[in-house]
């Protein structure tokens, strides 16, 4: 099957709306999509940016804002913009990136995102996240503290390193089997099928 | 009929990919479109900007011109970038201006539009300028000299200042009579949407 390869950050609205929708477009597709959890943070310092571009740039905040809404209400997703936003996603995603050898991020990934941007809630707060973890049947306290462990820490590192070194500046991204990089919840479909046909121009 | 504004300026390549299929989108939905040409630059330079994004932010730059080549591939269009990019659209942009009391505003950008992204003209040349013009029936020198102007340079200088009161921070963008902004080719057809049926949330 081919892959498509689907890199987010769980503080990024945007990749919300493209992580409520990417696996039954890709299962239409005949595609498998691999999650790849990373921190946007780095990205955005080399970039000479301390905190999101919604924050530094306000005006194109509140239009994020507004599309959020309007787009939520065409997909019939909820939509509430977390407060602080973006929220410090560090350790939630340190767990997703721990749930990879164990086969639950996408289903954590969603329901981080379903409180985060459906809700409101801070995934930052250790309540949260044990709400999340909780509601997929898994083992909260044990999950929290091996996300702290060194391997995880060290992983997610790499995982942003590469993020970099593949030209991904922003979340969502796509990647195809053929290192196709596409950018935004908006080249969703256009990634999907240039994975689909293993397209290369 | 309802109205939508285009806003874009003709130094802007997302603008192109808008501005190509903005008529028969609007006309298929009973849509008349407003066209509004603005200049960027004093918006990106209000954000702290003395360039285009895509110069400044060179990684995201890159992702631009791939995603260009992949989306005018998509719908038939050609695509080269201009060098230098973004051109100096001032000239062209008063020349739009100008065109809106006489009703060829449309038809001038699409063809400045065509050769710039089209075939890597620079807009900013009065060579280039002279062809578009004169390819459209209308006498280039004439329209040149009228379009530096005072009242030209001023009503652009308003055009502009109205678009930053408006919230505008990129091109293209789209207002609907309700006074919904969006943001982007990408947003094209909701705008569209938006604007056919009046909706307001």
């Amino acid at each position: 099957m081919p892959r498509l390869e689907f890199w987010y950050d769980l503080a990024s609205n945007y990749s919300y709306l493209a992580a409520m929708r990417v696996e039954p477009m890709a299962a239409r597709a005949g595609i498998d999509v691999v999650w790849r959890p990373f921190l946007l943070g780095p990205i955005f310092k080399a970039q000479g940016w301390n905190s999101s571009p919604f924050n530094l740039y306000p005006v194109k905040g509140r239009n994020m804002v507004r599309d959020m809404q309007r787009m939520c209400a065409d997909r019939g997703l909820p939509f509430v913009l977390p407060d602080p936003f973006p929220a410090n996603s560090l350790t939630a995603v340190r767990i997703a990136f721990l749930g990879e050898a164990e086969g639950w991020t996408a289903r954590f990934s969603r329901a981080a995102f379903a409180v985060e941007f459906g809700e409101g809630a801070n995934i930052a707060d250790r309540a949260t996240l044990d709400n999340v973890i909780a509601r997929l049947g898994l083992d909260a306290v044990a999950i929290i503290a091996r996300a702290q462990e060194d391997s995880v820490k060290d992983g997610l590192r790499q995982r942003t390193a590469e993020a970099q070194e593949r030209g991904i500046f922003g979340a969502p991204s796509f990647i195809t089997d053929t290192g196709e990089l596409f950018w935004g919840d908006d080249r969703l479909e256009q990634a999907i099928a240039w994975a689909r046909d293993a397209r290369t121009q």
